[in-house]
């Protein structure tokens, strides 16, 4: 079967998935765990191949960190499952019930999405995560892996797949593709694919979302600001924007970008650079903040250039720039920022109120580190992904993301005739769900 | 300005729009209905000359009929926009309020999508309810009408237009597109225009679906189904079946497809058949329906192929088919059908529950027309369409179909260090929003 009849046939089967009930399904998650927990060698000796593999072909240092699954990872991806076994079903829920008319009762019932395509550069654990969330809500999942892990995928696979089957969950839950060609003709199939959640690089994401009519939950870029404002206190403010810089310089939520208001540029840039460096962080930014840093007798930072401020740079290194109020600093950030999570550091409730009715992001904070923004940090219990999308679900989405609802609609005989013509009416009457 | 900064321009002033305060849009909507009534006469000769060139290039007669904007579409207009304003704000809602850690709170708030490009065929109705729809949700949409009612459109945008500035809405809230070529230009800003809703004929839904990478809001069509089970009442489900296509064959929601357990054809399928027909419906059929028809002592219907199940007739036409169960008719709707709304007519709940559960579809029916699938009927005040996606709105679609939401965390300087040690701990404290 090629993968255009593989998806065809998952997408028919998606109903059965759905219909299994929520202990059927936290059955299939604890088996998964104890599998994993049960072929630890197996995993690990089929992940080392893909090291040595990767040795060979001198794969970045980077990479082969998250190539790497061993025991820590193992456990992570096991404590992973037997959290979600324990969060509350996501399916079945009622959102609405209506009564249009006498005996004519309407339901707005959550439901899964249908067949999700996952695809991932390197990481094994996300192989694992992401299988687990798909059987949690009643999803069936086409999973494609990178090249760099063929041999842990494969063993992952396997054994998570034979133990949801052996659990008594449909054979359509779960397919595996191996060939890179695969990606392409997933991406081809907008009739039977709902949704596409990619894991990897920002131009690993960006080629998904430019080359498929499925639509993408996820981020290619963060690019996320803090604006320190005139009325900010410098104690609290520093900190706030080291740690959003060097807490995990690599995470999507890290700062990007420091906005700074002219008005205390002359002392809160230079005090905020210092500590900034202190922290080995690498400064770039307008002339102005070049020249304010000189004049203070600090070593100016490397001049870049206005275009440059949507770099996203995922490692030590922080842009800064000097404007001359909120407003600029709202436009700025709209402009060259990814809509990801944005911050203001003022004590001023309206400049704040301002910022955050006006930046146009998922998140928009005030007075505290960008890298909250994170699903189990907002408490969602686990989470699917970050989307700086507008549809759907934005900003860290849980497992709310991975279903949508269908109008469940049951009457006595009602016809639409007497309605239209006036003979009868609707009296829309909700009940306590 | 080309199309492309246009959209540009709208992005960057979306923040505007979206912090208008829900009477400065009621003011605007009041504004629009007033200026409608009040220039009657320009609209009406506009319209006419629309109307005289259609006729000399020989429009089919239906869409002349979708292109007459006269007394009663202006009065349902202005209905429908006084109707709007009486509608709660879809924003600045609290959809969660929840206390991470003591001093730092996290609130998911509904805001507007952005920028909507909004693309209709023929109905200039569709211009003025879409506006309309956007401005009370403080959206900024770019609207393109068809040639077909240009002067229409250029009359109704300009008074639309001037009204909702001259009420105090931002300049860059409407925006008016002409030419035919701004449609390809305008799929294509996918970096700027958040969400498109197409309205217009099947092709016209499907060419735009088809040629972007924006998110289509709607559906290209609507292939409903109704499966009469061996324990349905005739009395009861034949008028529900000849509502379901007679009532407004046009409409997505009427039925295309009638399936009828082989248990009961014998009797059912002559008995459907003939009040069908009595209603002017053409039949079709399967060879097995129509040697029963023929059993019966009717005319047979026309015979189809298997393929030709996927057809919307919007006609007096319907398709029939004999199925040997629930579980064939199921697995029939579920590939032929569009996932838009389909019925079962049945006394058994067991088979009910089966059919509600396994059907795939934005609505699922038991024993009442397929004609109720509607935002009004449906008690939403308005309608923004029916989509058959799956992701952010199913099925009929409020006017919470043109919201997202944002989250808002306000801190006191708290920094995620301390979290990621293990020092502090969230506590995740919901709070009665």
């Amino acid at each position: 079967m090629n993968m255009r009849e593989q998806v065809r046939k998952m997408k028919l089967d998606a109903p059965a998935v759905a219909a299994t009930s929520a202990q059927e399904r936290c059955a299939a998650l604890a088996a998964m765990a104890e599998a994993l927990e049960n072929n630890k060698e197996a995993i690990f000796a089929a992940n080392e191949k893909d090291l040595q593999a990767a040795k060979k072909s001198g794969v970045p240092e980077a990479v082969k960190k998250r190539l790497l699954f061993d025991e820590t990872k193992l456990r992570d991806a096991v404590a992973g499952i037997r959290m979600l076994i324990e969060l509350p079903d996501p399916l079945g829920k009622k959102l609405l019930v209506r009564e249009l008319d006498e005996g004519l009762l309407l339901q707005r019932v959550s439901v899964p999405i249908g067949v999700i395509g996952v695809i991932f550069e390197a990481r094994p654990d996300a192989l694992v995560q992401i299988s687990a969330l798909c059987i949690k809500s009643g999803n069936c999942a086409v999973l494609k892996g990178g090249k760099e892990t063929a041999e842990t995928n494969r063993v992952l696979f396997k054994m998570l797949y034979e133990s949801v089957c052996g659990a008594g969950m449909p054979a359509g839950c779960l397919a595996q593709a191996e060939l890179h060609s695969e990606i392409d003709e997933l991406l081809s199939c907008d009739e039977d694919v709902d949704l596409l959640i990619p894991r990897g690089s920002n131009n690993f994401v960006r080629y998904i979302m430019e080359h498929t009519k499925i639509p993408v939950m996820g981020h290619s870029s963060g690019v996320c600001h803090i604006f320190a404002d005139k009325e900010c206190d410098p104690a609290m403010s520093i900190p706030i924007i080291v740690d959003a810089k060097i807490q995990y310089p690599a995470a999507c939520n890290a700062v990007e970008t420091l906005l700074v208001h002219r008005e205390i540029a002359d002392s809160f840039l230079p005090a905020a650079a210092d500590a900034l460096r202190k922290a080995g962080v690498a400064l770039r930014g307008t002339g102005e903040a070049a020249q304010i840093l000189e004049k203070a007798g600090q070593a100016p930072c490397e001049i870049m250039g206005d275009d440059e401020f949507d770099t996203e740079y995922t490692d030590l290194i922080i842009s800064l720039k000097v404007v001359e109020d909120v407003e600029e600093a709202i436009g700025h950030i709209n402009r060259f920022g990814s809509h990801h999570t944005d911050c203001i550091l003022t004590g001023n409730d309206r400049t704040a109120a301002r910022f955050m009715q006006m930046v146009d992001s998922a998140g928009v904070y005030r007075n505290c580190s960008t890298r909250f923004a994170d699903g189990f940090r907002y408490g969602f219990g686990a989470e699917v992904g970050i989307s700086t999308g507008k549809l759907h679900a934005r900003g860290p989405v849980g497992l709310e993301g991975l279903v949508t609802y269908k109008y469940l609609l049951e009457g006595k005989g009602q016809t639409v005739g007497p309605y239209a013509s006036g003979e009868k009416q609707f009296h829309h009457r909700d009940i306590q769900a």
